[in-house]
């Protein structure tokens, strides 16, 4: 069963506060007729602290989309490689041992993809497929993990890479001036991430089932608008209003599985905002406390796109983990608006490799062999 | 076994020749030091017309990256539509057949990308996958196929929509004077296909095995300089040369699964230019008539980027297909420099269809009950 392993994550190191934040839109803006209810959706975003490729004062500035563009591809090959090394170390395994690098950003645009940089420099094998996602926003981080688990389906030895890299405040438009764009403002934040599903073996999420939704007739809801001062964030007022669609098809999923989404151990969702998450636990009935690692995202970093749910995933390592076998749903959202989600249970190696030997036992004690020990023990304890 | 269907292929309706080309070069740069070199190097292409969105004094003009990104939008939404409803009857499915669509495009950007607004308009279910790809440049039409392959290889039940976009006219870069962009203003062309891939039936390509290939350090060879004016394409002179690296990959792919990549029956081979084939067919030593399908997509359509494999597939089965059981190649080159390459067989939906019944025959004959016709037959005779 594919294994996501423990993600590696990276946050810039110049941090804007809340209280920055607040400021500088006062700041920037003193004239704006919705200047108070810009401050009131920014104060209620909860969102502590975000970290940036740059200090606030250079992030302000727009130099032009292929510098911006130019400092993106700068800033990635400065940060991913060592969330790469990390992420590969998490998950034992070597440059060699990868079959796939899923890499998925939408804040910069780089033909050839990162990935090829990352074959070159960091001795991955030169068969290593390439699969860069730039399209899916936010919901990415989510796809790059069911994409990752559809191949390791299909070759079952097989490993894959995932990196997300977004520095959203490269996308920063000083000329967007929406109530949306200043939410925005206030909200995304920088960060770099990667974890390794494995084909076999490791510890982690035991990715079991995936599945994507469509809300229909909500393309323009998240867009870029693609300009010559680069990609331009547009933010529907009714996006948080998208758990209402997007819980049901939850819902669906994991009764497609035998499971209840409702009942599950634990919970990544992406925390594109605090309204989202409340409004997800609300329809799923589950207390907000099974939120707690997106809600820590969300207050620590920011909406860091499509590295929400690789983060989220990192803190219940963090947490020490969970048990083995229990229940849960990782799920990102997206432009279109899309989810994309996956159920896995949490599987650590020990007790893989505890399984597979009781297997093995089990095999030998059933073909009346007498190898190993423990082959007396009756059928019933071994299973 | 997961088979590629007969594609859809659509170009546009306006058509520039050799002639034009020719003659606009010496219009357009009279005075160009390197002019009679890009003169003989566009004749070298073999290049007889090609098809644009637009007609050729309108493609002269640059109105700025944003009125050619929104041209692209709506350019793709006129002409999409048509190639995917084609490609489905072809694979004889409905949309709600459809659980993926893998949409590669590099001469436009969407967020979100088209894939949602065709799930929207045509009838897809809400939960298909969307895989769009935009930084895998003309190879991303092997790369296509190789996702769907791994999709249908994951969930044998699964079929594929994959859809190739791409309006090269829309890169056009009137301040680009290098002699690579005056040849590359001579070599590409607009068309957009689809393909399905089926995981149970239907004739084509029976997908067997793929792979991918990264030309280690040749990141800067095929690239696009990202700026407010929009993606410019770079096209480095040692890019014809790449065939020396990539035939032993070729061959290397086809060796792993007991083929030799010069003895096959069929070659669908990234047309990016008539070096390229030349050279490819002379590293494998194949005849060059074994390239017709892909010469004749350079000459009628010019270098039409990740949608050449699927017109040269097309002109395959326009020829009539061939030898069930015959042994085939795909391969897309592209930005790494990366090749994405296929392994497969002709298989009509006929000869499945009396395998099926074969073995099934067979199965009756073996477990000695005597169901349907043909038991008597001896093992050989049946298998």
């Amino acid at each position: 069963m594919p294994t996501l392993c423990k993600p590696a994550v990276s946050v810039p190191e110049h941090v804007i506060t809340m209280e920055d934040t607040l400021e500088l839109a006062r700041t920037l803006h003193p004239d704006h007729p919705q200047l108070p209810l810009a401050l009131r959706l920014i104060g209620n975003t909860g969102v502590a602290k975000r970290h940036l490729v740059q200090p606030i004062e250079e992030t302000l500035k727009h130099p032009g989309f292929e510098s911006r563009n130019a400092m993106y591809e700068t800033e990635a090959k400065a940060r991913v490689p060592r969330v790469v090394t990390e992420a590969l170390g998490n998950a034992e395994l070597r440059p060699e041992d990868i079959d796939m690098i899923v890499y998925v950003s939408c804040t910069g645009f780089m033909m050839p993809s990162l990935t090829a940089w990352l074959i070159n420099t960091m001795g991955f094998p030169g068969h290593t497929r390439q699969l860069p996602i730039a399209q899916l926003g936010c919901a990415a981080g989510g796809a790059a993990i069911n994409r990752a688990h559809d191949f390791c389906e299909a070759y079952p030895d097989a490993n894959v890479l995932i990196v997300a890299c977004e520095f959203c405040s490269l996308c920063y438009q000083p000329t967007d001036l929406g109530v949306g764009s200043l939410l925005s403002n206030g909200l995304f934040g920088d960060a770099v991430a990667a974890s390794v599903v494995r084909g076999k073996g490791g510890t982690g999420i035991s990715l079991e089932r995936n599945g994507s939704h469509l809300v229909p007739d909500t393309t323009g809801w998240i867009a870029y608008s693609v300009r010559s001062t680069g990609f331009h964030f547009l933010l529907d007022k009714r996006v948080p209003t998208t758990m209402e669609p997007l819980a049901p098809a939850l819902r669906t999923m994991a009764a497609q599985h035998g499971w209840d989404a409702g009942e599950l151990d634990f919970y990544i969702i992406h925390a594109g905002g605090p309204r989202i998450l409340d409004d997800l636990s609300r329809f799923l009935e589950v207390p907000p406390e099974a939120f707690r690692f997106s809600r820590a995202t969300l207050t620590e970093y920011g909406n860091i796109a499509s590295a929400v749910v690789l983060d989220a995933i990192r803190r219940l390592f963090d947490e020490g983990g969970t048990a083995d076998g229990a229940r849960g749903i990782v799920a990102g959202f997206g432009p279109g608006i899309t989810a994309e989600m996956c159920l896995g249970r949490w599987a650590s190696e020990l007790s893989e490799a505890a399984l597979t030997t009781e297997r093995q036992v089990l095999g030998s004690a059933l073909r009346g062999t007498a190898a190993g020990h423990g082959t007396d023990a009756p059928t019933e304890t071994v299973l």
